[in-house]
């Protein structure tokens, strides 16, 4: 921060225009200068970059002697509403204080959907208090207070918080904190909180909030640790944004893909499996075949070549492609081929932590001895380092293996299979690869959501010469699967690199070619995309479809990564036309993502009822009684043998029930059959979503069908109109390789 | 053992006869009475199911009052190959006693191709040692001494192998045979040796003999152990036997699917990644991905539903099926979600085995709780028992997971994932399953014995009345598959139980029906088939597809199980049209056996060059210059529209190198283009096996092609006539679940 604070500053508005002001001098100010009225919609602001509070004076915020870029954020700025619902954590968790005794509290962010507070209260709150708490809010908000920021040094902000008798915020000045020398608070009234902000001006712009659900969280996420309560709620700038959230949650709720799921045995998850491993059962393996057909047919067309890996590899491998150990938390614990191994895996990790003490490392040496292994070189090693290289050492003569998090370092070894020339260049490796990560129980959401993931995976290898090419055909690629579920409502999400940053390997000129290429591909590409500088991963640039979904709700599906790292770190090689060796670049790409979560997502997209071309029940023959059975056979056999899928419904009852059962199990086309259409060698067709269709010749149905397939055309029974604005949370996780 | 060697005994032949004869007779004696010419022929006998010396007096065989049944066993019979090997590896045991000096014996058994000795010598012998050896073997041959037979009790045993200096003799009475009273021994000459036998009459009955190669060994195959050097020999009644074995040997070295597989890029394994896992280049990928599209699409058609279902499952799931921790041993460790999970399980696997002392106790337990496990009630547990609980309700709160070694619980749990009545019975879930086992190092095969293996696994779940037409289609099917990769000759091996025997599980009925459900079909189905009472698993009777390959190699492929263990292990119910609840009976089966061994077996089968419809490259257009590569590309569009597998060679370089090329990379056909063949729009079709069939228009090749894949013709190069009698060790495994 620069100490100009006693001198002017220079703004550049957006649109372009230089303005003199004292340092003092806040965004409101100048928002007051241009008007009254975009002063009231003023909620925060954006300087280089950056949210901050409105009422900051822009002084504080220069860094350099450069013009501060100032942007005005009101309600219609995308970010606002984040600010806005970090501000209603806040009135939430002041309310909540004026109600309880001995509140203490603990972490309010923000969510897609809302936000919620942590609190450690001796009352167990439940939803039946929401009404209380709400009218509580109302007040507060009613008061349009300021929020106001102010700054203390650590021992007085440790002070503070002590005769507030906040604890949990103390231990977090001790340790989360422990490397600021000063940290910023927020008053409204009588609450005040450590906070980083930035936040609304006054409570009076939240125009709409709810509380939403209470559920057990333990601080810091540590199941060890102590147990608190969330509150989650949510909040707009617009009560018919409100409702319009709520009656998506609704539609979300009916259709839930786990509820869907269990009712017409797409899946089942099971404690006594694992938590976060679905079974696919029948309806579901049938989708999911279905797709991986159709996928696997077109990159064969698209000059992919299938492969297949093994689901585990040597701990080495994943040293080798650095996921190992840096990775581990979110990975599942190695499988050891001694019975050392765990113990001198988490031995190991105490000395890379500098965790372990004297008295520790001498047992845990005594029980691997135990156990077989013994370290005669470890004693008379001084250094943690030395340490270490024994231990490793010994892990790396016994075996040690981990259940794969990603297909790349299998794929990347078959590339190194045979010597390589530019001429098979590039080279396509595709598989549907189930991966392994360790999510957190409390994260794990039905399909969306899981432990063992089914990547419909793929790794090119080309020249940086190709790059343009392979991802052109790749965003080709994942429009074409997207359309052919039927969703066409998505952008793409450029992350580029930060240039200010040294994280990034590869050279500066990979990068400049990369990037180039992919914003001209996407440029000419006629898609919606946005460039997020500083988003992209460390080893190349990326671009990830987001998909919005028929209620509104956005998805990151598809996603296509460059990597400059791995084909470095397995030192992978090809032979140019020079005859000189080259590295080549590798393109991570998947466009479904993965299976689980693509058709988790269609269940919820489709509300269960699977297009034509995917569903896993596409005609159910309904005899009018017993008497027409051997025709029902006879039909169902032809429409098998047409490559249908097709069952009959031989129970007893009334054709009125058996046809309400089919639209229950949202069975595409039912055909009725009794002795009239037996006799003429026809079907009375009836489709799911419009009716009767009428009788037919079985042929006719057949080719209709058929059709309808080969089109795969996609007709959905209910479009909800639902505002695309209010997005749920969908669980949107990013894929980094 | 009766004491009826004082008195007579009754003798039935094969032909029903009974025959009386003094105690002290031998076979050798009843076949001198039926004739000389028998008796010279006379290897071994059979008595009642089991092989012994021809030179046992019989009455010390039989074991009640029932006449014995005799069998004698010549060099025609099957099981005298087993006598005459494991008489020769005595005799090459002898020869190496008598040419190296502090010679350790270790074991000598039979392999299904000739015989191994494993010996501990100071002197390292090498292949340029056997014509040494040989000679020796021969000296002793022409001797024409006999195997005599003797007991001792244990004392006297291990006097004995003392006195001989034969200290691992001594080690195996004292460890192994522990529970023996009595221990017979062989002599031959001045070589005697701890035998359980049975041997042949004397040395000449061996008239081939050959050393096949020298390699390392453990004592007891424990590689923390002695090291030990294994001589590897085969033997023969025949020389032209020998003669033929040798030349299928060598055969199967031109068809090593190893070689094969990295010569033309099918598969790879890599230490890297690790031993014994797959990776599945392209071409081999491309033969995987027919082999299951081929399956999937014959199990719709015949009623089976797909399911897919994850790489791991709790331990716990494990322990309910009964394969935890029993085969432990063939398993990869359980992953562990706690830091002390290894510790904690090898700690209980000593309290179960009673090998864990008080002071390796302490230890452990200190360690465990450095690692932050703690077992306050441990210490106050008084018996084993109680303290495995303690440890075992500590690993049930913790996550413990097992990479899976079968597929079977997760569809149990399919099974059971929604309430069943017979209506849906029989439910039949296929999926191609990639399994887990530890392999020993030693054991691992390329594709054929390998540490990851995908099966084509099927569970059918049906009613007892279901079993006998579940089961003849599941015969179908496997002939179906078989044939359809031209594997015509096979036979099946029914296993039955062993009606003395306690060991299995479900009712006498159950095994009563479903054996003779299963032999009626076998009888009906024209296979030729052997029962194998005994061979049984303990869950069900089951049938096992003996291959033989064009080499006259047995290879043991398709296997039908039947189990009544898992369904009351795992609870499975089903409503019945009774309305009551009943067990269901199980089903697996898998007609390829895995994808991996099946693959690797018709990589050999057909010594890389797959038929038509299996081929991962079909066709390769071959331009006679630059001039024609663009009606090459053209010509190669088309192939690839039609479906077909085609490249281009767009090398430089003549045509005769390029057929060349594609002859020695098995491409089935060439299709040759020059200015001529575009001018008229056709192809010179070149046929890999019978050369040149003359120029024609594209779609009438494109015809020819396709023809030949729908038909799935198998069509081989070289059909070799090696005699089928020389059965090489194909390293047939069983697939018990």
């Amino acid at each position: 921060m620069s100490n100009a604070s006693s001198a002017n500053v220079q703004i550049q508005l957006p649109d372009g225009t230089l303005h003199e002001h004292p340092a003092s001098t806040t965004a409101m100010d100048i928002a007051k200068g241009i008007s009254d009225g975009l002063a009231r919609g003023v909620i925060a602001a954006e300087i280089s970059g950056r949210v901050v509070d409105a009422n900051r004076p822009l002084g504080e915020l220069s860094e350099d002697d450069q013009p501060i870029a100032l942007r005005l954020l009101t309600s219609r700025d995308a970010e606002a509403l984040d600010v806005l619902r970090h501000s209603a954590a806040h009135v939430m968790a002041r309310a909540v204080m004026r109600l309880y005794k001995g509140v203490s509290l603990a972490f309010g962010p923000t969510t897609s959907g809302g936000f919620y507070y942590d609190f450690d209260i001796p009352e167990k709150i439940s939803e039946d208090d929401f009404p209380k708490i709400e009218a509580e809010i109302k007040k507060i908000i009613k008061e349009k207070e300021p929020f106001e920021r102010f700054i203390l040094d650590r021992d007085e902000a440790r002070k503070l918080c002590d005769d507030l008798d906040q604890d949990l915020k103390v231990e977090h000045i001790d340790t989360g904190l422990s490397d600021q020398s000063t940290v910023s608070f927020y008053r409204q009234g009588e609450f005040v909180d450590l906070c980083r902000g930035p936040h609304i001006p006054d409570a009076g712009k939240i125009k709409a909030i709810k509380m939403m659900s209470v559920a057990g969280a333990y601080w810091k996420g540590d199941a060890s640790g102590r147990q608190l309560q969330r509150l989650y709620g949510t909040a707009f700038f617009d009560k018919k944004e409100l409702a319009a959230y709520l009656e998506q949650l609704e539609e979300a709720k009916r259709r839930d893909h786990r509820v869907l799921g269990k009712q017409h045995g797409l899946f089942a998850i099971n404690p006594e499996v694992g938590q976060g491993l679905c079974l696919w059962l029948p309806k579901g393996a049938r989708v999911r075949v279905t797709l991986e057909e159709f996928l696997r047919k077109e990159l064969l067309t698209r000059g992919y070549d299938p492969v297949y890996s093994p689901h585990i590899g040597r701990v080495e491998l994943y040293e080798t492609s650095g996921h190992f150990p840096y990775y581990r938390d979110s990975q599942f614990s190695p499988l050891f081929g001694s019975e050392a191994g765990g113990l001198v895996d988490a031995w190991n990790q105490r000395l890379v932590d500098g965790t372990l003490d004297s008295d520790s490392e001498e047992k845990l040496m005594e029980a691997a001895k135990v156990l077989g292994a013994e370290f005669p070189d470890y004693k008379s090693s001084s250094s943690s380092e030395d340490k270490q290289k024994v231990l490793h050492r010994w892990q790396t003569v016994h075996e040690r293996y981990l259940i794969k998090p990603m297909n790349c370092p299998h794929h990347c070894h078959m590339f190194k299979a045979m010597p390589r020339s530019y001429r098979q260049l590039p080279l396509r490796l595709f598989e549907f690869g189930t991966v392994y990560r360790h999510e957190q129980t409390g994260e794990l959401n039905g399909m969306l959501r899981v432990r063992g993931l089914t990547q419909d995976d793929a790794h090119i290898f080309c020249t940086g010469d190709q790059v343009e090419q392979e991802f052109k055909a790749t965003i080709e690629l994942t429009k074409f699967v997207l359309n052919a579920v039927g969703l066409d409502d998505y952008r793409v999400q450029l992350s580029l690199r930060d240039p200010n940053s040294d994280k990034y390997v590869g050279s500066e000129d990979n990068w400049d070619h990369a990037e180039g290429a992919l914003r001209g591909v996407l440029e000419n590409s006629g898609l919606d995309f946005n460039e997020e500088p500083g988003e992209a991963a460390f080893y190349g640039p990326k671009a990830d479809f987001m998909v919005r979904d028929c209620i509104g709700r956005s998805w990151q599906l598809g996603t296509v990564q460059l990597d400059y790292n791995l084909p470095e770190r397995f030192k992978l090689e090809y032979t140019g036309s020079d005859n000189a060796t080259h590295r080549p670049v590798m393109i991570h790409r998947a466009p479904f993502g993965s299976l689980e979560r693509f058709t988790g997502m269609l269940i919820e997209h489709f509300a269960g009822a699977f297009p034509m071309w995917l569903s896993p029940e596409q005609v159910r023959v309904l005899p009018l009684s017993d008497k027409s059975l051997e025709y029902a056979v006879a039909v169902a056999k032809q429409f098998d043998e047409a490559g249908l899928k097709v069952t009959i419904d031989n129970n007893d009852g009334k054709v009125q029930a058996k046809i309400r059962n089919a639209q229950l199990d949202l069975v595409n086309y039912m055909a009725v059959v009794g002795p009239k259409e037996a006799e003429a060698g026809q079907v009375a067709l009836r489709d799911r979503i419009d009716g009767d269709l009428g009788s037919m010749p079985i042929a006719e149905a057949i080719a209709r069908l058929k059709d309808e397939i080969a089109t795969r055309k996609v007709r959905q029974a209910v479009k909800s109109s639902l505002s695309a604005a209010a997005a749920v949370d969908s669980g949107a996780t990013g894929h980094e390789y």
